[in-house]
């Protein structure tokens, strides 16, 4: 096996669609993008997906690994509102892994942009003592249209996609729904355009790290409180702490203004008010009445 | 120390000029990127610096490791002819550095990102094993007009910036100003724009894994057999083994046709004719007649 095979595989596999807007794609020292119109901001995010913090190899197939290393980045694309451009992929594996591996995980990566017409631009590949990913993800918007955390007004209502609390349960009893959840999220790309175009969201992002700390966030963002006052749409079987704190749920939450009313579903997935904006101390979140410290994924508590 | 913590340190230190054509930078969850013209591409590279693999704790500083993880972006930038628009960077670091380590990294890479006008404009933070940087950069250039690999054509003489082979012997004697060229790599971006606007190079890429390796994919996408028939610029005390094969010198390779004569030096860097390209089996490279195999660094031989 050597790089230069295994590069001409991929690329062969990752064959651009015509009219993506990519010039060149795998091959170059960069991808190459041609954008189409001035009337459009791209947006970029970047998440690296580790063995043994963000996954582990018993319980992740390599095609798993794939598919949740692009659904990370896509769902941040989702999260601006935002449409898929292209992608790049930084994978490096261990030594004990074959090309049949490396296979594997660009089937499931593959699979998934295909599904949201996410073009592999480029990237790069190395071995290491273990797996690691990095994904990068462009996407477009029209400009000044992105959704931002830092849109949140007081008085505004905040909303969750989906059910929460999933992929902890998976993550813990490794079976059922809940698994598929934490292995193969899907990113809410329909649900985040929607949010934008119609229901013009003040404020959005995603569940990355769980429901507490990222709120926090927002809330940081958005120099306001929030009260959460409303029953959670807890996952079926997830405790209420893995609907508070539990990550990777990739679902988004969402604010807006008191007299604009969601539906309850948006294409069969559940829309659900948990509670509102407030003045008060920046990023400061209570749960009936009573303080939420952040909790959820803290890579350096 | 606390993730959102350190995320507000640097993001403090990586505040955005003004007029970079960047929307929003750190805190959202994409950076949004606001294209100024229709007239040019945008070039995206993508690349990992992983500990134990490209370097190691004990000869790379937490600066150099931040400089070097930028450097080999740009590199890629500049062997396009781009310029550098801004970059994003995902750091996972590891259980035992501190957040003055975290600090000295974001000191490297921002002193290189500050002298080519790199703004930061997002990434991921993480804690692992060990050390894994993984950058993204992206550039632009007028549209139709990067340098691409593909673009030698038999007949075409071929040219290399500066002495080889310094990075190798520098990471061999860990001393002198070799050590100081494989620590702290130059990316040659006003060189690689002066060959795409004034001497409109027909191919251009840099040299990251080895000249013998990087020449043989250089001819690999021209379609196209290469003949080395002249002396190399080898860097002082390197071997003529480090300089064919040796990695890390991040100096540019490119040609031209054979009517068109660079300067000797460019600012001080000299351009060494070393050979031309010429029909054969695509990728062929010969040293003076003999047959030069694709030595150099490849993570899967």
């Amino acid at each position: 096996m050597s790089e230069n095979r295994i590069l001409a595989r991929i690329r062969r596999r990752a064959r651009l669609p015509v009219g993506a807007g990519l010039a060149l794609g795998i091959g170059d020292d960069c991808a190459v993008f041609r954008p189409t119109s001035n009337r459009e901001d791209l947006v970029f995010t970047t998440d690296l997906l580790l063995e043994d913090v963000h996954f582990k190899r018993d319980t992740h197939s390599a095609a798993d690994i794939g598919w949740k290393t692009l659904a990370r980045g896509l769902s941040d694309i989702a999260a601006m509102g935002a449409e898929p451009r292209f992608c790049l992929v930084s994978l490096a594996v261990s030594h004990d892994l074959s090309e049949r591996w490396i296979d594997g995980f660009y089937s499931g990566l593959l699979a998934l942009a295909r599904r949201y017409g996410t073009p592999l631009a480029g990237g790069d590949l190395a071995r290491a003592a273990k797996i690691a990913c990095d994904i990068v993800v462009c996407g477009s918007v029209p400009r000044g249209r992105a959704l931002l955390r830092s849109g949140a007004r007081p008085g505004d209502r905040i909303y969750v996609s989906g059910l929460l609390g999933g992929s902890a349960l998976g993550l813990e009893t490794l079976r059922g729904r809940a698994l598929k959840r934490h292995l193969r999220p899907a990113p809410r790309l329909e649900l985040g355009r929607y949010l934008r175009q119609r229901l013009a969201a003040t404020a959005a992002m995603d569940l990355s790290d769980g429901l507490s700390i990222d709120l926090h966030r927002l809330c940081m963002e958005s120099r306001a409180a929030a009260e959460l006052d409303a029953p959670l749409p807890v996952f079926p079987g997830a405790s209420l702490d893995q609907a508070l704190h539990g990550g990777e749920d990739y679902e988004l939450l969402f604010t807006l203004p008191p007299d604009r009313n969601p539906p309850a579903f948006f294409n069969g997935l559940p829309l659900t008010r948990i509670g509102f904006v407030r003045r008060g101390a920046p990023g400061r979140v209570t749960f009936f009445g009573r303080p939420l410290p952040p909790g959820g994924w803290d890579h350096f508590r």
